[in-house]
């Protein structure tokens, strides 16, 4: 039997700070993640919170230059069809720092929910049945934060064709694309936190 | 100018230790949440991630006796539906935790996706508008582990009917149910943290 643990101020201080300081990362050094510490990441992403403890998350490693010149020309074909539709320098500064991101992060992860996975029995999400999805998300966050302990920066990239990135992924037919990560370390430290928002609408 | 924090191995080690001990609660005691903390949670829910900074996240409180009822009458009809898919004692339990949960936490959160917000101007959903809920999904987990840092427990309760819960809760058209999430103090803090368990499919 273990002891549940109790957290104190200061721990809670330095995870809102966490909070604060997790950033979009879109430049990152070409220097590797060591091995040990994406693994350590992974486990603690797995330790995420899923509905009937499916578990559903699944996650490619993207690393051969072919592959990753395939998911490069899928962002170049959807940005394309994007900025037709949004005008001004700010989508197009938006669109050229993700595929910066796409170039340069040594660490590529497809992330997919696994939606044949028989874990859970589909306890829990029978009304709902997007909640599967939404544990992947969960897990994303959950290592989207430790990176950031450890000082890596992760990319989340969504203007991307899913079915492409699965294709190039190998991916089994039941998984479905939850995101695109770029993980590494960045090339200069945001120095600028997320500032407080609209989270509350009250009643 | 800020200086972008560096985080060290202790914070890193509580951080590992938080997301081992985020559980999800069922079971809540009576005493209120300070209203202070629950807005410092929401606050803290706020710094989340969003796809082009849309920040879609909707909540609202759930307070009334007749409100919180018309939610039971809601989990109990999706309850009967799922015990006639389901066999045997696991999803009976798994069914009278939750609806325990939605007794007694004093604290009830609808939460939803503002799925009509401008803000953000649809940058980076084109092709995978589902972002737009993810967003939310990841602050739900923010705020699930900023509760848990505080000793406050949160259950996610997802056997509901979203169209409904979002009538109860008054929500706009365009206001998409995420979760429905029971927050309070624990009956009693789990002895048993979570097992790594999945998340690496490697390649």
């Amino acid at each position: 039997m273990n002891t549940p643990p109790v957290f104190g101020d200061a721990f809670r201080e330095e995870l809102a700070t966490l909070m604060a300081w997790r950033r979009d990362v879109r430049r990152f050094r070409s220097e590797p993640v060591p091995p040990a510490l994406l693994d350590e990441l992974l486990g603690l992403m797995a330790l995420s919170p899923s509905v009937g403890h499916a578990q559903p998350w699944r996650v490619s490693r993207i690393d051969e230059a072919e592959r990753r010149a395939a998911v490069q020309a899928s962002f170049a074909r959807c940005n394309a069809a994007a900025l037709a539709e949004y005008e001004g320098e700010r989508a197009a500064l938006y669109a050229r720092l993700k595929l910066e991101g796409l170039r340069e992060a040594p660490v590529q992860l497809a992330v997919f929910c696994d939606e044949g996975t028989a874990r859970g029995h589909g306890l829990g999400r029978r009304t709902m049945p997007e909640t599967l999805a939404y544990s992947v998300v969960a897990a994303i966050t959950q290592f989207w934060l430790a990176a950031r302990a450890h000082g890596v920066g992760v990319g989340w990239v969504s203007i991307l064709e899913p079915e492409e990135i699965a294709r190039i992924a190998g991916a089994p037919p039941d998984w479905r694309l939850i995101a695109y990560l770029c993980v590494g370390y960045p090339q200069e430290a945001s120095a600028v936190p997320e500032l407080v928002r609209e989270g509350w609408e009250g009643g």
